[in-house]
């Protein structure tokens, strides 16, 4: 058996995306203790730059030490308790496994099911919450990564707290590539990934949690039922200013790649990433539309950096995706649950969302469903994509 | 800001140890996605790697993608289930910790309490069973990381066995630094730790469970409690053979690491691996005696990779391991638990393991302690180990 020498991939699926080389580097720096005051003042440097990203000044707020599902667990089982009443708005498979969060704390979900593709829908989650006055938590996702579709958050949760409902936000996919503002918008608990628009390496997921959120968990009734997720221990390691109690080893060289990934997107500044998503998604539309292909997601409520494109009828989704991957080392992405087999999720993400990706894959996909005799208009990608990116050459 | 850069330490607390550069390298091959089918076939090989380290031909051998305390919290949350007795038998902070996954699952806690710093007692593991003939599950730690002391596994299993349990057995420090036999010692559940003895970065944990606990968790009541540590959904992605499910997205970058540590130890071998444990603590044994230190734990079972040592009289705990780190840069580590104050733990874990820092931490502590003033016989401890070291010269 030999050391594992990764191919050098395109990654412009649903995540991970191409990681910053900067981002690399950083993870083979040396180990230090978790307990070391460098890296104590690391851990303070890495609170600001997360505050800034989430435009939140809430002190908790903080990586936990896994990946975004675990980010996800570790807002449900903290604020949810047995018996309490959850609204969950449902329009992919992220809102799905807010569900089951919810049932293995011993509450109850109450969903709220959406068209998948469709923005979760404001009015019905108002019914919801008149239909069920006791409901304590309203959950939704962002940006959901199965079908590419970016929900209303200041709406929803405008509505949530005028129902006296705390908010658990899933930004796993929207953090860094379109506008999030955790204090304006007044979210309770909101949960990231590192793999997405920060382009950083899988395996760490950022929350944040307002002060309401915090009082509720030091007044549960109930214990968390997880340990490891105990935000009341966790608090002690992360939590701001004195001293910092042990609670388990922090993943040091993970952590040293997620600080400078946030270093990255703060020396780039918010909006210019933001902006930087959107212009490069545009590129990729008028490719794709130029193609002949089609979204799943209608425009004005669709995700820049998650594309889901409609699979060509005829066209087997598994041969198109391996002969990306074998003849040009480009990763798309598979559809997911319902969607599996229909759609492609063309992910443009962080470090990946730059022009050359976009014609790589442009240019790949159109070589690729033409040789296979996919019924698309080839050859017209590529310059309709150009004529975005470059409009003044 | 800035990037952060670490500085350069030398590890001998409780973990992190120093880190082989080999596996600092890894962490740094390019990212590709958890899918990627040459992924997978590292997966494969990390499998058959992780079956050798812990002697085992479990088909659920994988290491779980958080650091140890997730791991051992993803042996009690699968195996146990509201209502169940389980036996823990406690000698220090992780026994402790075992107790807390038990109550949080729903279940009641037995406890076989041992002074801090012994073994555990199979007399009285056997007699707390034989009280409670309706216990199912057995729990203790093989390497107690808060005192250095070994328990003896096999003698404790063959107890649990003759009582109908099943056991989960913490193998955090243990791994990599002396003999563990899972197959042979009949071992249902057992977790570790990536950043001891594998010298690997912090934030993964290695799992293994027989065949008895799988069908004892494909057969459970209750739902897992935790969904991201569900072995039912996870072992859909890590499982032997056939497709790999979507999950969560595994940390990649991470698992190059300990992919490649987990290489690092089967190049050198096991068993030479255990010897080299066992030759460098004797050397800092020899140094500590010299200097007029002692340990906490009895010499018969003390561990080779964790070194408590007693506090001299009239010594401030906190300004020597500052001037270690400062002057030297070299980190030991405090006292844990009631032990906080008294001792310092002194780590030879893995690459951390070698004559250069035995000598290295000798020569610090002799130097530090003298120049506090303690109560050492100064100037011999690095003459001591030097001649265990390098008998022949």
């Amino acid at each position: 058996m030999k050391s594992f020498h990764p191919p050098r991939r395109t990654l412009m699926g649903p995540g991970p995306s191409d990681v910053n080389p900067r981002i690399l580097e950083a993870l083979s720096r040396p180990t230090i203790g978790h307990l070391d005051p460098a890296f104590i003042a690391m851990m303070d440097d890495m609170k600001d730059l997360l505050q800034y990203a989430l435009q939140t000044r809430n002190a908790i707020t903080m990586p936990v030490s896994a990946p975004g599902s675990a980010g996800m667990e570790t807002c449900f089982v903290n604020l949810v308790e047995p018996g309490d009443k959850v609204v969950v708005c449902q329009n992919g498979v992220f809102g799905g496994r807010m569900k089951e969060n919810v049932e293995r704390c011993g509450a109850e979900a109450v969903m709220v099911q959406d068209t998948w593709g469709a923005a979760v829908d404001a009015n019905k989650l108002e019914d919801t919450l008149k239909a069920h006055p006791d409901a304590k938590i309203v959950a939704f996702v962002h940006a959901e990564t199965s079908t590419g579709v970016c929900s209303d958050v200041k709406t929803l949760v405008e509505i949530a707290r005028r129902h006296d409902c705390l908010t658990i936000v899933d930004a796993v996919t929207s953090l860094g590539g379109i506008p999030l503002h955790v204090d304006d918008w007044r979210i309770d608990a909101i949960y990231s990934g590192t793999q997405k628009c920060l382009s950083c390496t899988p395996g760490l997921s950022p929350v944040s949690f307002s002060e309401a959120a915090v009082e509720k968990i030091r007044n549960r009734k109930h214990p968390v039922q997880s340990w490891f997720m105990d935000l009341n221990l966790v608090m002690g390691y992360w939590g701001s200013g004195g001293k910092r109690a042990y609670h388990h080893t922090a993943p040091i060289n993970a952590l040293y790649g997620l600080h400078e990934a946030l270093l990255i997107l703060k020396e780039e500044g918010l909006e210019q990433a933001w902006a930087r998503h959107e212009h490069h998604y545009r590129a990729l539309k008028a490719g794709i539309e130029a193609m002949g292909l089609s979204y799943v997601v209608e425009e004005s409520v669709r995700l820049p950096q998650l594309n889901a494109i409609r699979i060509p009828a005829g066209v087997d989704d598994a041969t198109v995706r391996r002969q990306l991957l074998e003849q040009y080392q480009l990763e798309i992405g598979a559809g997911l649950g319902e969607m599996a087999g229909k759609v492609w999720r063309i992910g443009l993400m962080g470090h990946a969302c730059n022009a050359r990706n976009v014609l790589t894959c442009l240019g790949a996909l159109d070589d690729v469903l033409s040789r296979l005799g996919a019924p698309i208009d080839s050859g017209k990608a590529v310059a309709a994509a150009s004529k975005v990116l470059f409009p003044q050459s």
